[in-house]
């Protein structure tokens, strides 16, 4: 039998999401807002990542959807259960008795599974979100969360980096058709480095799974430079893990 | 306000534990008996892997820890978060009916968080176990087991071998001072493969993370082979991924 001196149903789960964008520039959260009215009659209004608690039918992955869409819509979303914060302590007193009145419920005990999300950020999804009352904060711009929620920010962003060097998402922020200069610029914006512009060229141009997408920019004052695509049936093939930093910026 | 149609407050969560060991031959995974009476009267014995529902005062590592310990003692671990199972569906019927049993709760739901972990198995431990009513069994002896755990058995072993060329784990299945056959035979059979043996002893003692130990084996009765032990400062400071098999098996 289970420990009879042990409780163990007065918990529920939450999903958190950390959903990354890329401006071209700088990397982006996107982060919803939480207004609400402090026992104290003060109205507040702190940011948090978009989360709920899952609903008794649905799996972690559709809430984790959900809650996305609220903000960006039905775009193609590159989405990962990352990890679960269970400290028994991680939502108290007001925090808990927050969530207890949004959703109506009596829990004494909130684990949230964290999943890490990717997007193409362009303007009109940036448009979109700030519609749906959400916001794109750049990563160094991030003040104090709601909840245990900057320590889940910076466990993504850590994620983040480590992925990099094991799956090709850095796909997943550029448009389909990229410069290698924005190719660039993102590895520096992930990694906080700069990188010498002969070397990464030659090395990204040595890569079977990245070609020349056949066009050039269109629409930029300066000369119109070559866009590339990434062949992830050719990165398959090779079986190949994405390119280490450590052979571009040294 | 959470949505009123939904109910988010019948669930909990707990841990299963995937626990592999190496018997010098063949891999092996630790799994528990699961004595109870079916509703017909008929007792039956099924095997599950080690889990619990986690109690509202531990968190994940430390129910994991828990339920580990049960069968292994307080061995060192290497253990780690790998996935939840979080469809709705996933317990239903009987299998409900007796986790609400055991525990003495009535539950609609549990999710799970399915651990990863890994132990030096020696005869020591295989005796420990077998007085804890566990079992160590090889991965190709495994039946169907309690619940849903095949399906996260094989999610294990699919993050195992995936793990195994991302970080140094298999020095977690060896003893300390291992020999160059040994560590071959845990690829093999890791991988489900042979392995020449010349170019496999070529690629290892080029590695500067693996040296020689400054011991030979004991009590064999070849000729006893040279011991080596892996450097994880070594491997820390090279900052290398683990070899990749292709360099070894072509």
């Amino acid at each position: 039998m289970g420990n009879p001196n042990l409780t163990y149903d007065n918990q529920a789960i939450s999903v958190d999401c950390t959903v990354f964008g890329f401006d071209g520039n700088a990397l982006r959260v996107l982060l919803a807002h939480r207004r609400r009215m402090l026992p104290t009659g003060v109205e507040t209004d702190d940011l948090k990542l978009p989360g709920s608690l899952i609903s008794d039918a649905e799996d972690l992955q559709s809430a984790a959807c959900r809650v996305t869409r609220e903000l960006i819509g039905a775009r193609s979303v590159y989405l990962k259960q990352m990890e679960v914060f269970s400290n028994p302590q991680r939502v108290q007193g007001q925090e808990l008795t927050w969530i207890n009145t949004y959703y109506g419920v009596a829990l004494s005990r909130v684990l949230t599974v964290a999943f890490f999300a990717l997007v193409k950020l362009d303007d009109k999804l940036m448009r979109y979100t700030r519609r749906k009352d959400g916001e794109w904060v750049e990563l160094g711009s991030v003040r104090r969360l709601a909840l245990d929620h900057n320590k889940i920010l910076i466990t993504a962003i850590d994620y983040l980096m480590k992925l990099f060097q094991q799956e090709p998402i850095a796909f997943e922020f550029l448009p389909r058709k990229f410069t290698i200069k924005q190719l660039q610029r993102l590895y520096e914006t992930v990694f906080d480095i700069e990188i010498d512009n002969r070397n990464f060229r030659k090395k990204i141009l040595s890569l079977e799974y990245i070609q020349p997408a056949g066009a050039c920019e269109e629409k930029v004052a300066h000369k119109p430079a070559q866009l590339y695509a990434f062949d992830r049936n050719a990165y398959k093939r090779e079986n190949k893990k994405i390119f280490k930093l450590n052979f571009v910026y040294k």
